[in-house]
């Protein structure tokens, strides 16, 4: 669909390098655990206490929902202080049959204006292409999931109907969704949780951008996840926190002063794993 | 969670019998297809002409959030203006990881009041259960599904890390979601445009609820989705129809009149084949 916009991937990548960093803030907020009463305002504070220190930021839209009309009013008012070169993309996770999955897609990148999304592969190609249609946005298709019921399903061995190779049913969604990235807006979403999942989708696609949630409060590693994640070309890697970065562990000083200290110490720790891997910023540039 | 309500099948089979129906109108409002301009006016017009006619209603949150305020506003209103002896199902197709779903339920279940939910099953029993955990509304899982791209993924052959048996994976989604089904409020999704595959669920899990997507405008046969997808006790079946009762293809006398008349005859052509099965209304009754 026409645009004036330059390709999501892009526009990602010029934020990370703007910003040094492939740092993407996760958007979850949870009234039990802010600072502050107003949903709106801590939102506010959050990006304007770390919008230099990262390439995106991803909403949740589970917890905007979960809120009501304050919730998407509160998700509305962020996604309008977002200044334009900070990608923002919506964690919705949607997938319906082809005619139904249009009306996500305009929704979520027309009506919100999202840069990018998240989708759910169950439904298959007609499920996914109503949102790869829109050329200068990101679709990031999940592939393996950072949480422990990922291993139900996303884990059994499948081969076609049709014979042929036996492959983990994750691997097969990650070859299934490359074959349908006909305009290079596709990524995949692999949970740092599960490492050495994450270097057997990187062996099979070796230049698809991966979204990478589960650092922190669900215990990946930051270090492995560099390690096992980077692409062949350019970084081809998003790091996302958000329990971790919103509500810091530390408990000295305002809590806009605590999240930004959080968020350094991530992009600083994700900036020296890139390092220990030959590909920090002060290396070769990446095209 | 504590609650007044009757499980949620217990109030579907009680507005089924009532209105000796197993239609649930899918509510999928396109603006292009509309009668009338007022999107609101229309729904309620739609209820209003067919709610003595169907055992549920099911929007597609999709078609509300692709037109924005507006559109989630007549959701809200139509919501209202649904009898309570009717239950309403929210087609959203929801998945997350555990921490995460939590909030979508709570959306869904708490913010907006339904009765019952559609959930994909791609991130496993974490990303169902705090949906389940609603012991009286229903979740129905999306097993098969009535689109093409269900072949991609659903139908592929596979079998656990661990060996044993092989079965498609729409079976696999069948057998697992059963095993969670601890408070008796799991239904599964299955498309009437895969009858024989219906067949296969059926066999696998004789007393399972269906929501049975698929027949008019997608080309499912409601014979056959009644043959292959009654359950062994009660009907454990509801035919959904959006397109083929919204926009109905004769063109004589009021909007309201012909909405209501396709839905007579949706009615009727469903109840037929079920006295053809032997399980009519006016067969033994259905405990």
């Amino acid at each position: 669909m026409a645009s004036s916009l330059l390709p999501f991937f892009a526009r990602l990548d010029a934020c990370a390098q703007a910003h040094q960093s492939i740092l993407c803030i996760g958007l979850d907020p949870d009234p039990a655990l802010l600072p502050i009463p107003d949903l709106t305002a801590f939102l506010l504070g959050v990006v304007d206490a770390t919008s230099d220190l990262v390439c995106a930021y991803k909403p949740n839209l589970a917890f905007f929902e979960g809120q009501g009309w304050e919730g998407l009013k509160a998700l509305e008012a962020v996604r309008k202080a977002i200044p334009s070169s900070i990608p923002v993309i919506a964690d919705a996770k949607r997938g319906d049959i082809g005619s139904t999955a249009r009306w996500y897609a305009r929704s979520l990148f027309e009506v919100w204006g999202f840069d990018a999304v998240t989708v759910n592969p169950y439904l298959g190609r007609d499920g996914v292409e109503p949102f790869l249609d829109y050329a200068d946005r990101g679709v990031y298709v999940l592939c393996r999931t950072s949480n422990p019921g990922a291993r139900d399903f996303q884990d059994l061995q499948a081969l076609s109907p049709y014979g042929g190779e036996r492959l983990p049913l994750y691997q097969w969604v990650a070859v299934q969704a490359s074959a349908w990235n006909a305009q290079g807006n596709l990524g995949l979403v692999v949970g740092a949780t599960y490492p050495e999942e994450m270097a057997q989708v990187r062996a099979l696609c070796p230049s698809i951008p991966f979204l990478v949630p589960g650092v922190g409060a669900q215990g990946g590693q930051v270090e492995k996840a560099v390690e096992k994640g980077l692409a062949s070309q350019r970084l081809g890697l998003v790091i996302s926190v958000s329990r971790g970065v919103l509500y810091p562990p530390e408990a000295e000083g305002p809590w806009q002063e605590r999240v930004r200290r959080s968020a350094q110490a991530w992009r600083e720790r994700i900036n020296r794993a890139l390092e220990a891997q030959g590909r920090g910023w002060r290396d070769a540039p990446t095209p």
